[in-house]
């Protein structure tokens, strides 16, 4: 692995003295923030983060704060999923598309009321979009980055943690669904959310002052359940087919390649600015998809560019994520491919770094 | 320094393979891509650069672009900066604001005719406020980010080795201007200009079919000059003052608080978005302004955080890059101090990662 220069500009966060000190190894940058990649081995934080539960330092999940009358009108532009039905304490995954339908980001919206959202973002300068369509179609809205920084509790045993620092409230906060609860006369959203399939949830942090205050609580509380450091995990999250921003999709393409067609409302989602592209591929069905793809052979090695899938010595697609998988004792992999070869058990060959290999196309993830 | 950890996410260049067979060391992150920043040692690069010629990979200068008969209409909208007498074959610095007058971005734009521009950008999704604003004020024009990567070859021997590979023609390019030159067949892009006070250019490589020929090109010709791979380099650019976004400068700062005020036709250019907000800046002048300042002691080590500026127990400003200076023999710093100190001559404090030092406030940059 290179060496990472630091710099004012790859922001630290308000828990990076705890991530030092819990020992990280590597980071990634996010959003123009440092977001930690290991802190034992990406295989070591894997088997923990499935059997007992991590604290993760998520600030890079920047918030866009929208505030103001036309508040839910901009959200609405912002995403062919039908907002209408949502209502305050909510949490939804929402693809973000241009005028052609093309991703722009997959945040997460939390709806605090009805004119005030915060948008929980993957990595790209959501704001300038959004601040740009509020601007040039003068709308009364205000939109900008809050203080807000958000902590994962991720692990199965995320909810006993979580109980004896937040008390057994938070047991009953459903998924993607949020509550305020009090930490040291603050009172923080904690939502039943997070970038893992082990659950857990994610408290948005509001400045500094309870950062990390609440951290050290995580920790002194979690020695019992054995918490550790943790961050997404590569392998886990290909695992459970949690798609990554500008790794498996970019503006390049619409949520029904990305496999997300079930939050396109088009014909409801009205106001969206992305919707008369979105219809017409609604109607037409995308010609490529995200696939899971198992690739042979041992240890695949890392995916830092897109691996070309083969079939017929004609490309047919190509894969943006992979690693091997201790558990399903396979590579598991994620690309796009194209609908005359993403049928289940389809076979195919990758162009990794290392070499050709021969993979299978898979209807479904592995978890 | 950490590690950094690889995916497709973190976009490889057109140059890579170059970068990495010269032996790259280390890098930063710059609009989701990899950009070098160390080959031998900062300073080791330093010396280089100031004495001999260095061709660097920075294609994470992304190029948005803007084409159609609104085109130039939009460009203006987004800057303070008075395009009218701009004609094809300019290079401008353009200030980038919002409504506000925060600065979003401080690109160079190349203007290749009225309805066709290119915005060579710094860290920042420019791309996606541009791509709202011509969305919400239903303008004419496409805007996308082009296949261009910029291949800077910077230092006074510049001139020399790019006349070796493109011919004595470069030597009549003025700066911020561009000629269209032949490479392998290809009219590329070449403009005196790049992130250093060293002299040199910057060559629009469009494509990949040119890119590894032109690379290895100028490093055979290069021989001679003593050519090396080199990246913009901190030390240098903090002693000629040359700012960076999301270092120095984010969108709470305006224009004329980074020094810009001469960019900034804030009467004429009108449209700018943020024309409002920024005649008022001008007429009552900004209350803090980047500034020179020398830290003294040894080698202060890296700023990876802002470094509070003090006086008389109070903040007075904020310093956001520094280093230590082999030439000026001084640690070298940019920062962010409000009136009441920003005399020349003025002492202050600077509290660094390792202790509190003696400061002093500078009228001028130290080249």
């Amino acid at each position: 692995m290179a060496l990472l220069s630091p710099s004012r500009r790859l922001r630290r966060t308000v828990f990076s003295e705890g991530v030092e000190a819990a020992g990280v190894k590597a980071y990634t940058v996010y959003n123009h923030m440092l977001l930690p990649t290991v802190f034992r081995s990406v295989q070591e934080d894997y088997h923990h983060l499935k059997s007992e539960v991590q604290v993760w330092d998520v600030s890079v999940e920047r918030q866009i704060e929208l505030k103001g009358p036309d508040a839910a009108r901009l959200m609405q532009m912002l995403t062919p999923r039908d907002l209408r039905e949502m209502y305050g304490g909510q949490c939804y995954y929402v693809p973000i598309v241009d005028e052609t339908g093309g991703m722009l980001n997959d945040p997460v919206a939390v709806k605090i009321s009805d004119e005030h959202w915060w948008v929980s973002i993957a990595d790209s300068d959501l704001l300038y979009w959004i601040k740009g369509i509020a601007n040039g179609w003068r709308l009364d809205v205000l939109v900008d980055e809050p203080d807000v920084s958000p902590l994962a509790v991720q692990g199965p045993k995320s909810d006993d943690l979580m109980a004896d620092v937040f008390g057994d409230e938070v047991r009953n906060i459903r998924f993607f669904r949020f509550k305020r609860l009090e930490f040291n006369n603050q009172a923080l959203i904690v939502a039943r959310s997070g970038y893992s399939k082990q659950g857990g949830f994610e408290i948005y942090v509001e400045g500094d002052r309870n950062a990390m205050p609440l951290w050290n609580a995580l920790f002194e509380a979690g020695r019992k359940y054995n918490v550790h450091a943790g961050c997404p995990n590569l392998i886990e999250r290909i695992e459970g087919g949690l798609l990554s921003y500008g790794n498996d999709m970019t503006d390049d393409n619409t949520p029904h390649e990305c496999g997300l067609s079930k939050f396109c409302d088009t014909h409801d989602a009205l106001g969206c600015v992305g919707r008369d592209a979105l219809l017409r591929v609604a109607k037409e069905g995308p010609t490529q998809m995200i696939r899971a793809i198992e690739i042979s052979g041992p240890d695949v090695g890392v995916c830092d560019r897109w691996w070309p899938i083969i079939a017929n010595d004609k490309q047919v697609g190509r894969v943006s994520s992979a690693a091997y998988s201790p558990d399903f004792k396979t590579n598991v992999a994620l690309g796009m491919v194209k609908m005359t070869h993403w049928d289940e058990n389809t076979k195919v060959q990758v162009v990794t770094n290392t070499g050709v290999r021969d993979a299978t196309v898979k209807e479904s993830f592995w978890i």
